[in-house]
């Protein structure tokens, strides 16, 4: 699955549209965040998408862990965002 | 229900406590940010607590939405992340 990856720089419509495309596409999405400017622009991004997936009876949650990165030969921490519908089974279930 | 308000000067690990304190007292927990910094260390301390609540089986996902709030009689947009476990009901149906 393509991780979707913000900066604090990212458009928060285009982030939103991109992460309610590939959760009806793949039934959920990564995303990936570094510093406050760019969580925070993940946090709204999410927050706009879940309009839009309500409009179609999805109900998208959230949840964040710690992933280590290495870019540019630097550890870093980053935030990854799990974003999929509440009832979404990783077991294949879901009806929706 | 009480609100956890965060700010960007919020210590991650007190915020995590006050979230699993709350989730497991009360059902589930409203975190309020205004702010890059502020939603920054709430989404971070939602991870920590997600890692705590988790030893308990209690499986938790966050909800971001947009509320206005009047703040020094100046509105501002903040963002409230509702956390509650993956398979809350409102209506009562929760066993656990």
């Amino acid at each position: 699955m393509g991780i979707i990856k913000v900066s604090a720089r990212s458009r928060t419509a285009s982030v939103a549209g991109a992460i309610a495309g590939v959760v009806r596409e793949k039934g959920r999405a990564e995303v990936q965040a570094i510093g406050a400017g760019a969580v925070n622009q993940t946090v709204k991004a999410i927050a706009i998408a879940t309009g839009y997936l309500a409009e179609e009876d999805v109900h998208i949650v959230c949840v964040p862990t710690f992933v280590e990165v290495v870019i540019e030969n630097q550890e870093r921490t980053a935030l990854k965002l799990i974003v999929e519908p509440r009832d979404y089974s990783p077991a294949g279930t879901r009806t929706g």
